[in-house]
């Protein structure tokens, strides 16, 4: 049985470390990337390193949150870029038999104004 | 062992049915749901039931993937309200040794516009 929480913290932190040989063995050749906010998708690992390697920013990577089961895993992890920005994103990932990475799926939530409330129910941070 | 998988599918079948009752039974009476993107936070099950009997709009939940392991789990979903607003979210939650749900943690990822990208890497739909 694969451990999927397992492989799916490697691939942040390989992410982070700019490792690639040793991420993209996580995934097969034809592994699909897609990013349903900007409704892109990205076929193949080749493109998708490339894509990685070239992004912009010193850009940082922290898991926070992991699960897994059989054939899923989900990394809720902390992102940051420079000094000043930084959030909360979730990155879905699904694997194959033999345990390589089949398909990557992001999300980047964005910080906004929250609407008004009923007196008492909600605290803010 | 806890089956969180199965749970949190309940959980949000049930807020899709406007079961409250079916629903709060899934919790601890001092259950914390949190959305970071706003910063708010609501402490306890009967202010988080409130909060929800309240929402505003014809609101319908629909789960896509359900990752569960032994204390936590991930639904991303499908959201609609009404017949024009729609898109993906995602809810963490976490479990005691009871199978109670004590935390809940909510993503709402809106989309955007995405940067310019190298040319041929990146396909659209």
């Amino acid at each position: 049985m694969t451990d999927t929480a397992r492989l799916a913290r490697t691939f942040v932190e390989t992410l982070e470390a700019r490792d690639w040989a040793a991420w993209e063995v996580l995934m097969t050749p034809d592994v699909v990337y897609e990013m349903p906010q900007t409704r892109e998708r990205i076929r193949g690992r080749d493109a998708y390193r490339e894509f990685n390697v070239t992004y912009p920013g010193d850009w940082h990577l922290k898991p926070k949150v992991v699960i897994g089961d059989d054939v899923r895993a989900v990394v809720w992890f902390d992102w940051q870029v420079g000094d000043r920005e930084s959030g909360d994103a979730q990155v879905f990932l699904e694997f194959d038999a033999d345990g390589l990475i089949t398909r990557v799926t992001d999300f980047w939530p964005e910080p906004y104004d929250p609407p008004a409330r009923p007196e008492g129910i909600v605290e803010r941070w």
